[in-house]
Protein backbone atom coordinates (compact mmCIF):
# COMPACT_ATOMS: atom_id res chain seq x y z
CA UNK A 1 0.00 0.00 0.00
CA UNK A 2 0.98 3.37 -0.86
CA UNK A 3 0.10 5.74 1.47
CA UNK A 4 -1.30 9.69 0.39
CA UNK A 5 -2.39 12.75 1.91
CA UNK A 6 -3.99 15.77 -0.07
CA UNK A 7 -3.99 19.12 0.85
CA UNK A 8 -3.26 22.69 0.02
CA UNK A 9 -1.72 26.25 0.87
CA UNK A 10 -3.87 29.12 -0.45
CA UNK A 11 -5.34 26.57 -2.77
CA UNK A 12 -1.87 25.56 -4.51
CA UNK A 13 -2.56 22.00 -3.92
CA UNK A 14 -0.26 18.90 -3.26
CA UNK A 15 -0.27 14.95 -3.01
CA UNK A 16 2.36 14.59 -0.49
CA UNK A 17 3.46 10.69 0.09
CA UNK A 18 4.90 9.92 3.33
CA UNK A 19 6.88 6.81 2.08
CA UNK A 20 6.62 5.56 5.95
CA UNK A 21 8.36 2.20 5.39
CA UNK A 22 11.39 3.91 4.12
CA UNK A 23 12.28 5.42 7.63
CA UNK A 24 14.97 3.24 7.20
CA UNK A 25 17.78 5.68 5.84
CA UNK A 26 19.78 2.66 5.03
CA UNK A 27 16.91 1.61 2.61
CA UNK A 28 16.84 1.71 -0.95
CA UNK A 29 14.46 4.69 -1.69
CA UNK A 30 12.72 3.44 -5.19
CA UNK A 31 12.66 7.31 -7.42
CA UNK A 32 9.48 8.09 -8.48
CA UNK A 33 9.44 8.83 -12.09
CA UNK A 34 7.85 11.27 -13.85
CA UNK A 35 5.43 9.44 -15.28
CA UNK A 36 4.04 8.20 -11.99
CA UNK A 37 4.33 11.96 -10.73
CA UNK A 38 2.05 12.83 -13.80
CA UNK A 39 -0.18 10.18 -13.28
CA UNK A 40 -0.87 11.14 -9.48
CA UNK A 41 -1.25 14.66 -10.64
CA UNK A 42 -4.06 13.93 -13.39
CA UNK A 43 -7.10 15.42 -12.48
CA UNK A 44 -9.27 12.99 -13.95
CA UNK A 45 -7.47 10.19 -14.54
CA UNK A 46 -5.51 10.07 -11.22
CA UNK A 47 -5.53 12.01 -7.63
CA UNK A 48 -5.23 15.86 -9.02
CA UNK A 49 -2.38 18.28 -7.81
CA UNK A 50 0.12 21.09 -8.63
CA UNK A 51 2.65 18.63 -7.42
CA UNK A 52 3.59 15.50 -5.40
CA UNK A 53 5.86 16.29 -1.90
CA UNK A 54 7.51 13.15 -1.33
CA UNK A 55 8.91 13.33 2.24
CA UNK A 56 12.65 11.31 2.65
CA UNK A 57 14.91 10.81 5.18
CA UNK A 58 18.11 13.04 4.25
CA UNK A 59 20.42 9.53 4.19
CA UNK A 60 18.07 8.33 2.52
CA UNK A 61 17.72 10.58 -1.13
CA UNK A 62 20.35 9.71 -3.48
CA UNK A 63 20.10 12.89 -4.85
CA UNK A 64 20.27 14.91 -1.09
CA UNK A 65 23.95 13.67 -1.02
CA UNK A 66 24.90 16.24 -2.81
CA UNK A 67 22.79 19.20 -1.39
CA UNK A 68 23.81 20.94 1.99
CA UNK A 69 21.51 19.16 4.42
CA UNK A 70 23.41 20.43 7.99
CA UNK A 71 21.09 19.08 10.82
CA UNK A 72 17.68 18.87 8.61
CA UNK A 73 16.47 15.19 8.61
CA UNK A 74 13.95 15.47 5.92
CA UNK A 75 14.57 16.20 2.30
CA UNK A 76 11.85 17.37 0.51
CA UNK A 77 11.43 15.26 -2.88
CA UNK A 78 8.96 18.22 -5.00
CA UNK A 79 8.28 17.59 -7.98
CA UNK A 80 5.93 19.87 -11.18
CA UNK A 81 2.83 17.94 -11.84
CA UNK A 82 4.46 17.45 -15.31
CA UNK A 83 7.24 15.38 -13.98
CA UNK A 84 9.85 17.81 -13.46
CA UNK A 85 12.27 17.73 -10.48
CA UNK A 86 11.64 21.55 -8.52
CA UNK A 87 13.66 23.07 -6.16
CA UNK A 88 11.32 24.40 -3.79
CA UNK A 89 7.76 25.61 -2.89
CA UNK A 90 6.82 27.98 -0.43
CA UNK A 91 3.18 26.87 -0.58
CA UNK A 92 4.25 22.98 -0.47
CA UNK A 93 6.92 23.62 2.38
CA UNK A 94 4.54 24.51 4.78
CA UNK A 95 2.19 21.58 4.20
CA UNK A 96 5.56 19.53 3.48
CA UNK A 97 6.06 20.60 7.70
CA UNK A 98 2.71 20.47 8.89
CA UNK A 99 2.89 16.91 7.85
CA UNK A 100 6.17 16.43 9.87
CA UNK A 101 5.12 18.06 13.02
CA UNK A 102 1.77 16.53 12.98
CA UNK A 103 3.60 12.48 12.70
CA UNK A 104 5.58 13.43 14.89
CA UNK A 105 8.52 13.11 12.93
CA UNK A 106 9.70 16.63 13.79
CA UNK A 107 8.45 18.26 17.38
CA UNK A 108 10.25 21.28 17.72
CA UNK A 109 9.05 24.98 16.93
CA UNK A 110 12.32 25.53 14.66
CA UNK A 111 13.43 22.67 12.11
CA UNK A 112 15.21 23.09 9.25
CA UNK A 113 13.84 21.27 5.67
CA UNK A 114 16.30 19.94 3.44
CA UNK A 115 15.22 20.83 -0.51
CA UNK A 116 16.82 21.69 -3.68
CA UNK A 117 16.86 24.97 -3.25
CA UNK A 118 19.10 24.64 -0.02
CA UNK A 119 18.26 24.44 3.38
CA UNK A 120 14.88 25.95 4.28
CA UNK A 121 14.11 26.95 8.10
CA UNK A 122 10.83 26.71 9.23
CA UNK A 123 8.93 28.25 12.08
CA UNK A 124 5.97 27.55 14.07
CA UNK A 125 4.46 30.19 15.87
CA UNK A 126 2.70 29.65 19.43
CA UNK A 127 -0.87 30.01 17.31
CA UNK A 128 0.33 27.50 15.55
CA UNK A 129 0.85 29.36 12.05
CA UNK A 130 3.78 28.15 9.80
CA UNK A 131 6.66 30.14 8.19
CA UNK A 132 8.89 29.00 5.90
CA UNK A 133 12.47 31.21 4.93
CA UNK A 134 12.19 31.93 1.23
CA UNK A 135 15.73 33.69 0.97
CA UNK A 136 15.98 36.96 -0.36
CA UNK A 137 14.18 39.15 -3.11
CA UNK A 138 16.75 39.88 -5.26
CA UNK A 139 15.50 42.60 -7.39
CA UNK A 140 17.02 43.20 -10.77
CA UNK A 141 16.09 45.73 -14.11
CA UNK A 142 12.86 47.67 -14.52
CA UNK A 143 10.94 45.65 -17.60
CA UNK A 144 7.47 45.42 -19.15
CA UNK A 145 4.69 43.11 -19.42
CA UNK A 146 1.77 43.54 -22.02
CA UNK A 147 -1.79 42.20 -21.96
CA UNK A 148 -3.63 42.80 -24.91
CA UNK A 149 -1.81 45.83 -26.15
CA UNK A 150 -1.76 47.39 -22.41
CA UNK A 151 1.61 47.86 -21.48
CA UNK A 152 2.58 47.33 -17.73
CA UNK A 153 5.55 48.50 -16.01
CA UNK A 154 7.64 46.31 -13.78
CA UNK A 155 10.57 45.24 -11.84
CA UNK A 156 12.93 41.50 -12.41
CA UNK A 157 12.85 40.13 -9.07
CA UNK A 158 14.76 36.79 -8.25
CA UNK A 159 13.88 34.38 -5.71
CA UNK A 160 15.98 31.85 -7.37
CA UNK A 161 13.35 31.46 -9.80
CA UNK A 162 12.36 34.64 -11.79
CA UNK A 163 9.72 37.07 -11.45
CA UNK A 164 8.62 39.96 -13.38
CA UNK A 165 6.32 42.15 -10.58
CA UNK A 166 4.61 44.85 -11.96
CA UNK A 167 2.73 47.06 -9.43
CA UNK A 168 -0.21 48.92 -11.50
CA UNK A 169 -2.91 51.35 -10.66
CA UNK A 170 -5.29 49.17 -13.08
CA UNK A 171 -7.93 46.77 -10.96
CA UNK A 172 -5.89 43.58 -11.08
CA UNK A 173 -9.12 41.65 -10.82
CA UNK A 174 -10.60 42.71 -13.98
CA UNK A 175 -7.66 41.64 -15.76
CA UNK A 176 -7.57 38.80 -18.49
CA UNK A 177 -4.87 36.96 -18.01
CA UNK A 178 -6.03 33.72 -19.65
CA UNK A 179 -3.15 34.19 -21.84
CA UNK A 180 0.38 34.68 -20.97
CA UNK A 181 1.49 38.51 -20.63
CA UNK A 182 4.22 39.40 -23.57
CA UNK A 183 7.53 40.02 -22.14
CA UNK A 184 11.11 40.24 -23.04
CA UNK A 185 12.34 37.39 -24.14
CA UNK A 186 16.22 38.53 -24.05
CA UNK A 187 15.93 39.32 -20.53
CA UNK A 188 13.71 36.20 -19.56
CA UNK A 189 14.77 33.66 -21.90
CA UNK A 190 13.86 30.66 -19.51
CA UNK A 191 9.95 32.33 -19.10
CA UNK A 192 9.19 34.50 -15.82
CA UNK A 193 6.34 34.45 -13.80
CA UNK A 194 4.66 37.40 -13.67
CA UNK A 195 2.81 39.61 -10.75
CA UNK A 196 0.50 42.24 -11.19
CA UNK A 197 -0.25 43.83 -8.18
CA UNK A 198 -2.39 46.70 -6.80
CA UNK A 199 -1.47 48.54 -3.28
CA UNK A 200 -4.28 48.31 -0.95
CA UNK A 201 -3.06 50.24 1.98
CA UNK A 202 -3.65 53.94 2.07
CA UNK A 203 -0.57 54.46 3.93
CA UNK A 204 2.93 53.27 2.57
CA UNK A 205 4.85 54.22 5.80
CA UNK A 206 2.59 51.73 7.79
CA UNK A 207 3.89 48.84 9.56
CA UNK A 208 2.26 46.39 7.23
CA UNK A 209 1.16 46.75 3.71
CA UNK A 210 -1.75 44.98 2.38
CA UNK A 211 -1.64 44.20 -1.45
CA UNK A 212 -3.67 42.48 -4.26
CA UNK A 213 -1.70 39.85 -6.43
CA UNK A 214 -2.73 38.24 -9.53
CA UNK A 215 0.21 35.65 -10.87
CA UNK A 216 0.69 33.89 -14.51
CA UNK A 217 2.95 31.05 -13.79
CA UNK A 218 5.14 30.08 -16.89
CA UNK A 219 4.41 26.98 -18.29
CA UNK A 220 1.23 26.74 -16.21
CA UNK A 221 -1.14 29.79 -16.43
CA UNK A 222 -2.71 31.87 -13.89
CA UNK A 223 -2.77 29.98 -10.49
CA UNK A 224 -4.79 30.16 -7.05
CA UNK A 225 -1.55 30.92 -5.65
CA UNK A 226 2.21 31.63 -6.28
CA UNK A 227 4.59 31.65 -2.79
CA UNK A 228 7.93 32.84 -4.20
CA UNK A 229 5.14 35.38 -6.59
CA UNK A 230 4.23 36.68 -3.13
CA UNK A 231 7.64 37.02 -1.88
CA UNK A 232 9.16 38.59 -4.91
CA UNK A 233 5.95 41.30 -5.11
CA UNK A 234 6.80 42.01 -1.02
CA UNK A 235 10.26 42.74 -1.86
CA UNK A 236 9.57 44.56 -4.53
CA UNK A 237 6.72 46.67 -3.22
CA UNK A 238 8.58 47.48 -0.34
CA UNK A 239 11.59 49.05 -2.48
CA UNK A 240 9.29 50.96 -4.71
CA UNK A 241 8.38 52.42 -1.32
CA UNK A 242 12.26 53.02 -0.58
CA UNK A 243 11.98 50.52 2.37
CA UNK A 244 14.51 47.44 2.77
CA UNK A 245 12.07 45.90 5.78
CA UNK A 246 8.30 45.79 6.45
CA UNK A 247 5.68 43.38 6.52
CA UNK A 248 3.13 42.46 3.64
CA UNK A 249 -0.11 41.01 3.87
CA UNK A 250 -0.92 39.27 0.06
CA UNK A 251 -4.29 38.66 -1.13
CA UNK A 252 -4.31 36.12 -3.95
CA UNK A 253 -7.41 33.81 -5.62
CA UNK A 254 -6.90 31.33 -3.03
CA UNK A 255 -6.39 32.85 -0.02
CA UNK A 256 -3.84 35.15 1.88
CA UNK A 257 -0.20 34.97 2.41
CA UNK A 258 1.83 37.36 4.86
CA UNK A 259 5.54 37.87 4.09
CA UNK A 260 8.11 39.60 6.76
CA UNK A 261 10.94 41.10 4.86
CA UNK A 262 14.19 42.10 6.31
CA UNK A 263 17.39 43.08 4.72
CA UNK A 264 18.89 39.55 4.67
CA UNK A 265 15.75 37.19 3.74
CA UNK A 266 12.22 37.01 3.01
CA UNK A 267 9.73 34.84 5.23
CA UNK A 268 6.42 33.59 3.80
CA UNK A 269 3.43 32.74 6.32
CA UNK A 270 0.35 31.41 5.40
CA UNK A 271 -2.30 28.69 5.94
CA UNK A 272 -1.11 24.77 5.22
CA UNK A 273 -4.71 22.21 4.90
CA UNK A 274 -4.92 18.58 4.89
CA UNK A 275 -8.39 17.79 3.05
CA UNK A 276 -7.64 13.51 2.39
CA UNK A 277 -5.56 10.99 3.27
CA UNK A 278 -5.39 7.65 2.25
CA UNK A 279 -4.24 4.68 0.32
CA UNK A 280 -3.38 5.15 -3.14
CA UNK A 281 -4.82 1.86 -5.06
CA UNK A 282 -2.81 -1.14 -5.71
CA UNK A 283 -3.87 -2.02 -8.92
CA UNK A 284 -4.38 1.27 -10.30
CA UNK A 285 -0.43 1.98 -8.87
CA UNK A 286 0.82 -1.32 -9.97
CA UNK A 287 0.88 -0.40 -13.55
CA UNK A 288 3.32 2.39 -13.49
CA UNK A 289 5.98 0.39 -10.97
CA UNK B 1 -14.51 10.10 9.98
CA UNK B 2 -15.67 10.07 6.87
CA UNK B 3 -14.45 7.58 4.03
CA UNK B 4 -14.20 8.00 0.66
CA UNK B 5 -13.38 6.73 -2.62
CA UNK B 6 -11.67 8.67 -5.82
CA UNK B 7 -12.10 6.96 -9.58
CA UNK B 8 -12.95 7.40 -12.79
CA UNK B 9 -14.85 5.85 -15.93
CA UNK B 10 -12.87 6.98 -19.21
CA UNK B 11 -12.04 9.78 -17.20
CA UNK B 12 -15.03 10.98 -16.05
CA UNK B 13 -14.22 11.37 -12.18
CA UNK B 14 -16.33 10.85 -9.06
CA UNK B 15 -15.85 11.29 -4.99
CA UNK B 16 -17.82 7.85 -4.29
CA UNK B 17 -19.29 8.34 -0.23
CA UNK B 18 -19.89 5.15 0.75
CA UNK B 19 -21.17 5.93 4.34
CA UNK B 20 -21.45 2.30 5.27
CA UNK B 21 -21.90 3.94 8.61
CA UNK B 22 -25.83 4.45 7.71
CA UNK B 23 -26.25 0.65 6.82
CA UNK B 24 -29.09 0.45 9.14
CA UNK B 25 -32.00 0.89 7.21
CA UNK B 26 -33.89 2.63 9.80
CA UNK B 27 -30.80 5.49 10.80
CA UNK B 28 -31.40 9.35 10.27
CA UNK B 29 -28.86 10.07 7.19
CA UNK B 30 -28.46 13.44 7.05
CA UNK B 31 -28.58 15.23 3.39
CA UNK B 32 -25.56 15.71 2.03
CA UNK B 33 -25.89 19.62 1.07
CA UNK B 34 -24.49 21.42 -2.36
CA UNK B 35 -22.24 23.26 -0.54
CA UNK B 36 -20.25 20.01 0.69
CA UNK B 37 -20.47 18.28 -3.09
CA UNK B 38 -19.08 21.85 -4.35
CA UNK B 39 -15.83 21.87 -1.55
CA UNK B 40 -15.38 17.89 -2.16
CA UNK B 41 -15.74 18.50 -5.60
CA UNK B 42 -12.91 21.59 -5.90
CA UNK B 43 -10.14 20.57 -7.83
CA UNK B 44 -7.61 22.97 -5.49
CA UNK B 45 -9.20 23.36 -2.10
CA UNK B 46 -10.82 19.59 -1.72
CA UNK B 47 -10.31 16.33 -3.20
CA UNK B 48 -11.59 17.06 -6.86
CA UNK B 49 -14.25 15.01 -9.43
CA UNK B 50 -16.74 15.93 -11.71
CA UNK B 51 -19.37 14.94 -9.12
CA UNK B 52 -20.11 13.10 -5.88
CA UNK B 53 -22.00 9.04 -5.80
CA UNK B 54 -23.23 8.69 -2.72
CA UNK B 55 -24.22 5.13 -1.52
CA UNK B 56 -27.52 4.98 0.36
CA UNK B 57 -29.57 1.92 1.34
CA UNK B 58 -32.57 2.38 -0.54
CA UNK B 59 -34.84 2.96 2.46
CA UNK B 60 -32.58 5.24 4.44
CA UNK B 61 -33.01 7.58 1.41
CA UNK B 62 -36.07 9.78 2.13
CA UNK B 63 -35.67 10.82 -1.38
CA UNK B 64 -35.56 7.31 -2.46
CA UNK B 65 -38.90 6.90 -1.04
CA UNK B 66 -41.05 8.91 -4.14
CA UNK B 67 -38.89 6.76 -6.44
CA UNK B 68 -39.61 3.48 -8.35
CA UNK B 69 -36.92 0.98 -5.75
CA UNK B 70 -38.58 -2.44 -7.33
CA UNK B 71 -35.61 -4.94 -6.37
CA UNK B 72 -33.08 -2.63 -5.52
CA UNK B 73 -31.07 -2.48 -2.43
CA UNK B 74 -28.70 0.54 -3.44
CA UNK B 75 -29.73 4.13 -4.17
CA UNK B 76 -27.69 6.07 -6.11
CA UNK B 77 -27.45 9.92 -5.00
CA UNK B 78 -25.64 11.46 -7.69
CA UNK B 79 -24.48 14.79 -7.53
CA UNK B 80 -22.78 16.96 -10.06
CA UNK B 81 -19.43 19.24 -9.09
CA UNK B 82 -21.81 22.55 -9.03
CA UNK B 83 -24.07 21.04 -5.98
CA UNK B 84 -26.91 20.50 -8.18
CA UNK B 85 -29.19 17.27 -8.10
CA UNK B 86 -28.63 15.04 -10.80
CA UNK B 87 -30.61 11.92 -12.31
CA UNK B 88 -28.19 9.26 -13.94
CA UNK B 89 -25.01 9.06 -15.05
CA UNK B 90 -23.53 6.16 -16.85
CA UNK B 91 -20.01 6.23 -16.30
CA UNK B 92 -20.97 6.92 -12.68
CA UNK B 93 -22.86 3.88 -12.33
CA UNK B 94 -20.27 1.63 -13.29
CA UNK B 95 -17.84 2.67 -10.78
CA UNK B 96 -21.01 2.63 -7.99
CA UNK B 97 -21.83 -0.96 -8.95
CA UNK B 98 -18.08 -1.86 -8.94
CA UNK B 99 -17.99 -0.45 -5.56
CA UNK B 100 -21.27 -2.30 -4.26
CA UNK B 101 -19.62 -5.92 -5.70
CA UNK B 102 -16.08 -5.09 -4.35
CA UNK B 103 -17.61 -4.62 -0.86
CA UNK B 104 -19.84 -7.24 -0.71
CA UNK B 105 -23.08 -5.35 -0.81
CA UNK B 106 -23.94 -7.30 -4.26
CA UNK B 107 -22.96 -10.37 -5.16
CA UNK B 108 -24.68 -11.62 -8.22
CA UNK B 109 -23.66 -11.06 -12.17
CA UNK B 110 -27.04 -8.44 -12.79
CA UNK B 111 -28.65 -6.57 -10.00
CA UNK B 112 -30.42 -3.16 -10.17
CA UNK B 113 -29.85 0.11 -8.90
CA UNK B 114 -32.11 2.86 -7.82
CA UNK B 115 -31.24 6.39 -9.52
CA UNK B 116 -33.46 9.50 -9.69
CA UNK B 117 -33.42 8.60 -13.71
CA UNK B 118 -35.42 5.15 -12.43
CA UNK B 119 -34.17 1.52 -12.09
CA UNK B 120 -31.33 0.71 -13.89
CA UNK B 121 -29.91 -2.59 -14.25
CA UNK B 122 -26.62 -3.65 -14.40
CA UNK B 123 -24.65 -6.57 -15.69
CA UNK B 124 -21.12 -8.19 -14.58
CA UNK B 125 -19.91 -10.06 -17.15
CA UNK B 126 -17.67 -13.02 -16.56
CA UNK B 127 -14.45 -11.34 -17.42
CA UNK B 128 -15.87 -8.43 -14.90
CA UNK B 129 -16.69 -6.03 -17.53
CA UNK B 130 -19.35 -3.54 -16.25
CA UNK B 131 -22.48 -2.85 -18.45
CA UNK B 132 -25.53 -0.24 -17.68
CA UNK B 133 -28.72 -0.29 -19.00
CA UNK B 134 -29.51 3.38 -20.21
CA UNK B 135 -32.61 3.47 -21.63
CA UNK B 136 -33.54 3.98 -25.33
CA UNK B 137 -32.28 6.58 -27.36
CA UNK B 138 -34.75 8.66 -28.42
CA UNK B 139 -34.79 10.24 -31.70
CA UNK B 140 -36.18 14.07 -32.50
CA UNK B 141 -35.69 16.51 -35.04
CA UNK B 142 -32.77 17.40 -37.19
CA UNK B 143 -31.29 20.52 -36.20
CA UNK B 144 -27.71 22.45 -36.57
CA UNK B 145 -24.55 23.40 -34.35
CA UNK B 146 -22.50 26.01 -35.42
CA UNK B 147 -18.39 26.77 -34.35
CA UNK B 148 -16.90 29.63 -35.34
CA UNK B 149 -19.06 30.45 -38.39
CA UNK B 150 -19.10 26.49 -39.66
CA UNK B 151 -22.09 24.77 -39.51
CA UNK B 152 -22.58 20.93 -38.48
CA UNK B 153 -25.94 18.94 -39.43
CA UNK B 154 -27.38 17.21 -36.63
CA UNK B 155 -30.36 15.65 -34.88
CA UNK B 156 -31.50 16.25 -31.64
CA UNK B 157 -31.47 12.92 -29.17
CA UNK B 158 -33.19 12.39 -25.87
CA UNK B 159 -31.55 10.07 -23.12
CA UNK B 160 -33.60 11.94 -20.47
CA UNK B 161 -31.28 14.43 -21.12
CA UNK B 162 -31.31 16.10 -24.43
CA UNK B 163 -28.46 15.86 -26.80
CA UNK B 164 -27.48 16.88 -30.82
CA UNK B 165 -25.60 14.22 -32.43
CA UNK B 166 -23.24 15.86 -35.26
CA UNK B 167 -22.15 13.23 -37.74
CA UNK B 168 -19.52 14.77 -39.74
CA UNK B 169 -16.85 14.48 -42.57
CA UNK B 170 -14.76 17.31 -40.59
CA UNK B 171 -12.26 15.94 -38.44
CA UNK B 172 -13.42 16.27 -34.86
CA UNK B 173 -10.04 15.85 -32.93
CA UNK B 174 -9.18 18.93 -34.69
CA UNK B 175 -12.15 20.64 -34.02
CA UNK B 176 -11.93 24.02 -31.28
CA UNK B 177 -14.38 22.96 -28.69
CA UNK B 178 -12.97 25.51 -26.18
CA UNK B 179 -16.37 27.89 -26.69
CA UNK B 180 -19.85 26.56 -26.39
CA UNK B 181 -21.58 25.72 -29.79
CA UNK B 182 -24.32 27.85 -31.12
CA UNK B 183 -27.80 26.01 -31.24
CA UNK B 184 -31.46 26.61 -31.77
CA UNK B 185 -32.76 28.11 -28.58
CA UNK B 186 -36.10 27.31 -29.22
CA UNK B 187 -35.32 23.64 -29.76
CA UNK B 188 -32.69 23.42 -26.40
CA UNK B 189 -34.41 25.99 -23.83
CA UNK B 190 -32.66 24.06 -21.02
CA UNK B 191 -29.53 23.66 -23.22
CA UNK B 192 -27.95 20.91 -24.73
CA UNK B 193 -25.08 18.67 -24.81
CA UNK B 194 -23.68 18.32 -28.38
CA UNK B 195 -21.76 15.48 -29.80
CA UNK B 196 -19.51 15.47 -33.09
CA UNK B 197 -18.52 12.25 -34.29
CA UNK B 198 -16.56 10.66 -37.14
CA UNK B 199 -17.33 7.70 -39.02
CA UNK B 200 -14.23 5.15 -37.96
CA UNK B 201 -15.87 2.06 -40.16
CA UNK B 202 -15.31 1.14 -43.39
CA UNK B 203 -18.35 -0.67 -43.73
CA UNK B 204 -21.39 0.89 -42.53
CA UNK B 205 -22.99 -2.73 -42.71
CA UNK B 206 -20.73 -4.50 -40.03
CA UNK B 207 -21.47 -6.09 -36.89
CA UNK B 208 -19.89 -3.73 -34.96
CA UNK B 209 -19.58 0.10 -35.69
CA UNK B 210 -16.21 2.47 -34.60
CA UNK B 211 -16.63 6.31 -33.88
CA UNK B 212 -14.77 9.09 -32.42
CA UNK B 213 -16.84 11.15 -30.41
CA UNK B 214 -16.16 14.42 -28.93
CA UNK B 215 -18.85 15.90 -26.75
CA UNK B 216 -19.51 19.80 -25.34
CA UNK B 217 -21.99 19.72 -21.89
CA UNK B 218 -23.69 22.23 -21.07
CA UNK B 219 -22.97 24.29 -18.15
CA UNK B 220 -19.36 22.67 -17.87
CA UNK B 221 -17.49 22.91 -21.09
CA UNK B 222 -15.58 20.12 -23.25
CA UNK B 223 -15.74 16.69 -20.95
CA UNK B 224 -13.13 13.95 -21.44
CA UNK B 225 -16.73 11.87 -22.01
CA UNK B 226 -19.92 11.39 -21.64
CA UNK B 227 -22.10 8.14 -20.60
CA UNK B 228 -25.63 9.24 -22.23
CA UNK B 229 -23.72 11.38 -25.09
CA UNK B 230 -22.04 7.63 -26.35
CA UNK B 231 -25.79 6.37 -26.11
CA UNK B 232 -27.09 8.76 -27.79
CA UNK B 233 -24.57 8.87 -30.61
CA UNK B 234 -24.45 5.29 -31.19
CA UNK B 235 -28.37 5.56 -31.40
CA UNK B 236 -28.53 7.78 -34.26
CA UNK B 237 -25.01 6.96 -36.27
CA UNK B 238 -27.13 3.46 -36.50
CA UNK B 239 -30.28 5.25 -37.21
CA UNK B 240 -28.30 7.26 -39.85
CA UNK B 241 -27.80 4.16 -41.58
CA UNK B 242 -31.34 2.31 -41.33
CA UNK B 243 -30.48 0.42 -38.57
CA UNK B 244 -32.43 0.41 -35.48
CA UNK B 245 -29.67 -2.43 -33.27
CA UNK B 246 -25.96 -2.81 -33.44
CA UNK B 247 -22.65 -2.34 -31.31
CA UNK B 248 -21.03 0.95 -31.76
CA UNK B 249 -17.19 1.28 -30.43
CA UNK B 250 -16.96 4.88 -28.82
CA UNK B 251 -13.81 6.76 -28.93
CA UNK B 252 -13.62 9.40 -26.31
CA UNK B 253 -10.71 11.68 -25.10
CA UNK B 254 -10.79 9.49 -21.93
CA UNK B 255 -10.69 5.99 -23.84
CA UNK B 256 -13.26 3.88 -25.00
CA UNK B 257 -16.72 2.65 -24.41
CA UNK B 258 -19.11 0.19 -25.81
CA UNK B 259 -22.76 0.78 -26.64
CA UNK B 260 -25.46 -1.98 -27.60
CA UNK B 261 -28.44 -0.67 -29.20
CA UNK B 262 -31.72 -2.40 -29.18
CA UNK B 263 -34.97 -1.39 -30.73
CA UNK B 264 -36.18 -0.99 -26.75
CA UNK B 265 -33.03 0.10 -25.04
CA UNK B 266 -28.88 1.00 -24.69
CA UNK B 267 -26.60 -0.54 -22.95
CA UNK B 268 -22.94 0.96 -22.08
CA UNK B 269 -19.87 -0.62 -21.33
CA UNK B 270 -16.69 0.53 -20.28
CA UNK B 271 -13.86 0.28 -17.57
CA UNK B 272 -14.15 1.51 -14.03
CA UNK B 273 -11.04 2.41 -11.92
CA UNK B 274 -10.33 3.10 -8.58
CA UNK B 275 -7.69 5.32 -7.98
CA UNK B 276 -7.31 6.15 -3.98
CA UNK B 277 -9.50 5.92 -0.84
CA UNK B 278 -9.26 7.18 2.82
CA UNK B 279 -10.55 9.41 5.22
CA UNK B 280 -11.48 13.12 4.54
CA UNK B 281 -9.85 14.96 7.36
CA UNK B 282 -12.37 15.82 9.89
CA UNK B 283 -10.92 19.29 10.75
CA UNK B 284 -11.82 20.07 7.41
CA UNK B 285 -14.68 18.28 6.74
CA UNK B 286 -16.21 19.83 9.64
CA UNK B 287 -16.23 23.28 8.64
CA UNK B 288 -19.23 22.39 6.25
CA UNK B 289 -21.29 20.04 8.58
Amino acid sequence: MTRFLKGHGTENDFILLPDLADLDPTAEVPLLSAEQVRRLCDRHAGIGGDGVLRVLPVGSATEAENLPTGDARWFMDYRNADGSVSEMCGNGARLFAKYLLEAGLESTSTFDLATRGGLRRVTRSRSGELSVDMGPARLGVESVARIAGAEFAGRQVSMTNPHLVCLTEVTVSALDLSGPPIVDGDLFPDGVNVEFVNLLSDTPAAAQLHVRMRVHERGVGETRSCGTGACATAGQVLAQIGRDSGEVIVDVLGGEVRVTVTPNTTTLSGPAVFVASGDIDPDWWAISE
